[in-house]
Formats: C-alpha cells, sequence, structure tokens
C-alpha cells in the first residue's frame, strides 16, 4: 500500500509501550479497582506503589494497579488529592507512551502541533515513570510522555 | 493471592474486545491521522468507512482508522458534526468494549455504579458497533459498550 509509505513507525523516536491510564483521587484508588473489577469483569495484574516527590518534600505512595479486561491492560493511578490531575485540568483518561528519550519524543509531537503542558519534569513523575511531559494533542487528548523508572512493588 | 477470588471475569459477560477510542469531529479524521503519524510515529493498521444512521436520515460515511503504536492499537474515530460527541459532553478519549450481550453488559456496570447516558440504541451506533450503551463511570470516565456489526471496508 502506498499509504505504508507515510508511516511514521522508523521516525526515530522509539515508544516501547503504550497504556491507557485513569487517573482518581489517591483515596480512591483502592474504591475504583473494585469498581472496574464489579463493572466490567477486569482482572487485577499487578499493584505497585510508586513515592511521588514534589521539590524537596516526600508524598505518601501512590497506588498505581494494572487491570485487564479480556486482552487488554490498563492503569488506575492514585494521584495527590490537591494535584492539577485532580482538580480537573487534566482528563481522567489518558495514553501514556513510554520511551527512552523523553525530551526527543516531547520535541517531535510539539513539532507535529502538540502542547506541552508546563515542563518535562524529572522529581514530578506520574506512578512507574522517571522523566515525564505531559501533552495535550490538538485533538483534546492528553498524553503523557514518560521514561521507566523504578516502582516499589507492594507485597499481596 | 487472596485478591484472585474477588476478580470479576468470570462474572457473566463476556468482554471480547477492549479498544481506547479518540473521537473527532468528521472533517477532523484524515488529518487526525496524519498528526498520530507524525507525533508518535503511529502506523496505520487498517481503516474502514462506517455510515450512521440517525432515526430515518442516512448520514454520511465516517472514517474509523486503527492506528497502532509500539504494540497498542486504537481508534481514530470520526463523528458526525453536530453529535453530541462533539459538542463536548463525552471525552474525546473513551473505553470501548465489545460484548456481545450489550444489555447485560450495561447493566452489570450500572449496578456497579455507572450511568448510562442515554437508552441503548440500535441505529445511532458508533464505528464498527451494532447496539450501543454509553456510560460514565464514577471517576468520570466514558465508556461505550458495543456489539459487533458489520463494517464496509474502504479500499486503501
Amino acid at each position: 500500500m502506498a499509504e505504508e509509505a507515510t508511516n511514521g513507525a522508523s521516525a526515530g523516536v522509539a515508544i516501547s509501550g503504550v497504556l491507557v491510564q485513569v487517573s482518581v483521587p489517591a483515596s480512591k484508588a483502592e474504591e475504583a479497582v473494585t469498581f472496574y473489577k464489579a463493572a466490567f469483569g477486569a482482572e487485577e495484574v499487578r499493584r505497585s506503589s510508586c513515592s511521588k516527590r514534589k521539590a524537596d518534600q516526600e508524598q505518601p505512595a501512590l497506588l498505581c494497579a494494572e487491570l485487564k479486561i479480556g486482552s487488554a491492560s490498563f492503569l488506575i493511578c492514585g494521584q495527590i488529592e490537591d494535584s492539577t490531575v485532580v482538580k480537573g485540568e487534566v482528563a481522567p483518561v489518558l495514553i501514556r507512551v513510554q520511551v527512552d528519550d523523553v525530551e526527543g519524543a516531547v520535541s517531535k509531537a510539539v513539532q507535529a502541533g502538540a502542547q506541552l503542558q508546563g515542563e518535562i519534569s524529572e522529581d514530578e513523575a506520574a506512578c512507574g515513570g522517571g522523566a515525564l511531559g505531559k501533552l495535550v494533542d490538538p485533538f483534546g487528548v492528553s498524553w503523557a510522555v514518560i521514561a521507566p523508572a523504578k516502582v516499589t512493588e507492594v507485597e499481596a
């Protein structure tokens, strides 16, 4: 197909994973996991607890659970109650792409027309992420471009 | 794990597929496909054209393209310009679950706390869907519960 020539798959920035993330207030993360099991028969694949540091202030660990419906996985991530995510400035559903080079991936997306929200941050990373760039694309969709970081596994 | 006992995977309603759907105005669907290729190196897996009937009025065919980033697929679906989706009453990103029994799946989700938006409809179905139930869950996430229907493949 001629179409394939315009595909951007080999265009420089390697994306290693894509996941849908549902963001909920930290205090409701457990409730959300229970809800998705009851409502859509979701299975819990794993859960982790991620410490989020803001400036020099250590925040409580946040639940991040990976759920599976059919063959598709998505994340439920607790967010710090007073963060912008909970205030509704960011959509509850975002698409999270995992890359090695956050700066490169963000710059490519911005060049294509996406808007970076704030700056690429290292210490305010979301669940399971290192560097983080938050984007909103021209169609109103929120994206999180994330580099992998260590996550503390929680014992079941 | 004790956790597994509370998993709802065997709780009655079979979910055959889950996909993330990005809804854009019909006139911007091509632009969106081009954008996601440029911004995130998405590959176009396939595209289809779906006729959407509203009452007895035949609507123009709408582009619905499946894109893939890494190993994850998502849909870009054009929506009729004056539909509620475009007016911002529904989030641009929703999670689409494919089931055989829309009524059963919707009723299970509503029992768990989700809200049905409008009624389950047969003739106003979204791209690639037969019966359709639109839900908003207690965490503000939009879901489309869809039964499979025939889609007209467009020649590339």
